[in-house]
């Protein structure tokens, strides 16, 4: 399990509320750390290995297979291969390059490769597919575990045959050019991949099949999350051909696209499997982290130091500096009127915000998201008592070693004292040196984990 | 006390749902309606007149005055002179032009005058001399009441010893081409005429003062609402001339008002009352109407017609196609988690929000707010199980006949199915038309109430 601290230079400030504040963000990013996650989730005694609700008799199987990818799939697979023990026979990990820290520990019969992300490479085609033959190898006396995280989507990329990684490659150039929807990228996808969209499963099948999810998506939606592979799919070929037609993409495409796709729809190739295929019988999925279960240890944490703490919505998007202004709104009504919770208090929210560029400066969504609400927390007479944090739960937000930062009536004016402007960086999406300079800069590392942001707004 | 009742075409699109969602906000605007809210808050009984928690022995006072100025004066004044009876000596209601209906109801002792809004003219700097003379006649042995709305700022203009209205309208246009905050500018107003910051109280004393507010400002602070003509100011001359120096205005400000506040800063001149001024000893001030008065009352009301209701915060601002997601990711995690509350809920948010124009069309925020909050609503799961109200209070959201709109999972494919396309009419700021065509604008015509705006979550 991997210890979580802030830099000690976030005291500095005000050490007094800060020491109340700093341990709720970090039972929020313990919640979701992929190991003890895993752990939580998958429990061995002897013979008999619980995953999620369901539990399995190990002695019904013959072999027990480890698949994974994603950016935490061998802090995943780590604690996986923990509990497991000689129970597991093999597997392969898939991770970005540069996450494979840790991986020396783990049993030799699991091998770690890494590839590239967020554009898809060669290395990764590889891995995924040496991941489709162990899936495929499998039999109805094998259980195959899989560990999904985020990233998952551009590691494991197997082309459809006929296809090479660079007709992938121009497909997507061409629907991202034509303003197709994020649903709209991911149906055709899925239909020009081999494993997107529950194909994965379709592999392993007759095997027994269980994910392990680490949801780096907004309300977790399982088709969503690395593609899907091994979760029943909505999307049909009839579905990626409209959209073809849609964007008029035919001359777009390359003709191994198209003729693929042609194919699906004449009935040729199979579609992706959906809901009702019996092969999901003996398939089920868990989530093990998401932000919601960072959210709640958040408000249990923010509850056992004395705050009043309600989770609102592990939902929120929008543009970062809007969604500021909401939080403040909230903090105001809690400081003025008691509501929703008396003071002290700790409302949580979660998801990801976005940040519309105006600007040439530094910083992230979540640094973005605690500069506006220090310009708003300096203007109203509530905002003595209210402090808000945000922060990105890897660890790193936008192209910077900050996590994200906080917000208090004081921030606009220890950043003036600097020597700078809060509303002249705000404008120039330059929150990172402020907050640096006005001591307000979350500072985490690395956390091996993601599960989107957290805004917490705490009333003293 | 008027009946509130919303459009029937309202009801075509989704019947069941909407018939319980509109008593939740005619109940909103009940309960913010003027005459009642005055009402409410002054009782007479006898020679007792109970004001909010006060309660004066009418027997103790030669004369009881009423003053009125604001968008809701004839209304407000129309309670008080019901409750006051024969106890009533003399008064004057100042309005804005066509806001004087019921007025033939006063008692003939009470003088209605109307004059322009929100750019003041002569009509109300007469009125405000009016006004003055009525404040300064006062003595010890008259109470005052006095009937305080929205719109009163810019009604109850008159000019400093010196200066003409001509001259507070260039202040007023240099200070706006300068980017100074409202917060200043109003400082400024407050030291150029003679009512505004606590002046009017000043007037008035020695006589007791009893001011009865209908808050459009959010967060109700007394000192904004009507430029706080009866309430501690916090701005001084110094502060004022600050100002002024700060932009650099002395060339683009009239000779006489430099001259005033040159004037001011020597000492010349008295500055607005503060906090701490015994005249306010005689003075109490009762917001008899706010925006969490109405969200309390739609609290109320859900939750009499079974839904699981919150106030989540009456200081909403922000740019209102944002704050729009947000509501959605509220009732997404009501919808898929029951927090903060259990379905049926219904989440209520107040404020103001604001609309950055970026096209041509007809809407007002609340408008802006249902047509965004719809396109977000058809693209998420959740969806269908939630309805989204935005209304501003007055009945008149931006320069339409609409009071707002509703956004449900269905609405943007209704206005389709009239030839509308959502996201262009949103790009265009163009939402009235497409609610009209999708069967969501919500119609209650003028209320004559103001109290912002409500946002109301219904997960079903």
């Amino acid at each position: 399990m991997s210890t979580i601290h802030f830099d000690p230079a976030i005291l500095l400030a005000d050490p007094e509320r800060r020491r109340r504040i700093l341990p709720v963000l970090e039972a929020a990013l313990h919640a979701v750390d992929p190991g003890p996650a895993v752990r939580a989730a998958l429990r061995r005694t002897g013979d008999r290995l619980a995953v999620g609700e369901a539990v399995y008799d190990l002695d019904q199987f013959q072999r027990v297979l480890l698949l994974g990818f994603g950016k935490a799939a061998v802090a995943m697979g780590l604690a996986a291969a923990e509990v497991l023990g000689d129970r597991l026979t093999a597997g392969l990990l898939l991770t970005k390059h540069g996450h494979a820290a840790g991986a020396d520990a783990l049993p030799a019969s699991i091998a770690v490769l890494e590839a590239g992300h967020p554009v898809p490479d060669a290395a990764g085609v590889q891995a995924a597919q040496r991941i489709a033959a162990l899936a495929e190898g499998a039999t109805a006396r094998d259980l195959v575990l899989c560990l999904i995280s985020g990233g998952g989507s551009a590691l494991l990329t197997l082309p459809g045959a006929g296809l090479t990684l660079a007709d992938l490659q121009a497909a997507t150039a061409a629907l991202l050019r034509c303003g197709a929807s994020i649903n709209e990228i991911n149906a055709l996808r899925k239909h020009l991949e081999q494993l997107k969209g529950g194909q994965l499963a379709r592999l392993a099948s007759p095997a027994a099949l269980a994910s392990l999810v680490l949801s780096d998506v907004v309300g977790s939606p399982l088709d969503v999350i690395a593609s899907g592979p091994t979760v029943p799919d909505r999307s049909t070929w009839a579905e990626a051909w409209q959209i073809v037609r849609r964007y008029g993409l035919e001359p777009a495409l390359p003709a191994a696209v198209i003729q693929r796709l042609r194919a699906g729809l004449a009935g040729l190739l199979p579609d992706t499997p959906t809901v009702g295929d019996p092969l999901f019988d003996r398939c089920q999925t868990v989530v093990v982290a998401d932000n919601g279960r960072a959210a709640q240890a958040a408000a249990a944490q923010a509850e056992a130091l004395g705050f009043n703490a309600a989770l609102l919505s592990t939902f929120v998007e929008g543009e970062a500096r809007e969604v500021a202004r909401v939080a403040v709104a909230l903090g105001r009504e809690a400081a003025a009127h008691g509501r929703p919770l008396a003071a002290p208090a700790c409302l949580l929210l979660g998801g990801e915000t976005t940040v519309t560029l105006a600007g040439q400066g530094r910083g992230g969504r979540n640094q973005e998201l605690a500069l506006a609400a220090a310009l708003a927390l300096a203007r109203v007479p509530e905002g003595q008592r209210i402090v808000i944090a945000a922060l990105a739960t890897d660890g790193s937000d936008g192209p910077t070693d900050s996590a994200g930062g906080l917000a208090d009536a004081g921030t606009v004016t220890r950043g003036l004292a600097a020597g700078l402007d809060a509303a002249a960086h705000l404008a120039n999406n330059d929150a990172y040196p402020f907050l640096l300079a006005s001591g307000d800069l979350l500072r985490t590392g690395p956390t091996q984990t993601n599960v989107n942001d957290l805004l917490a707004v705490f009333v003293f």
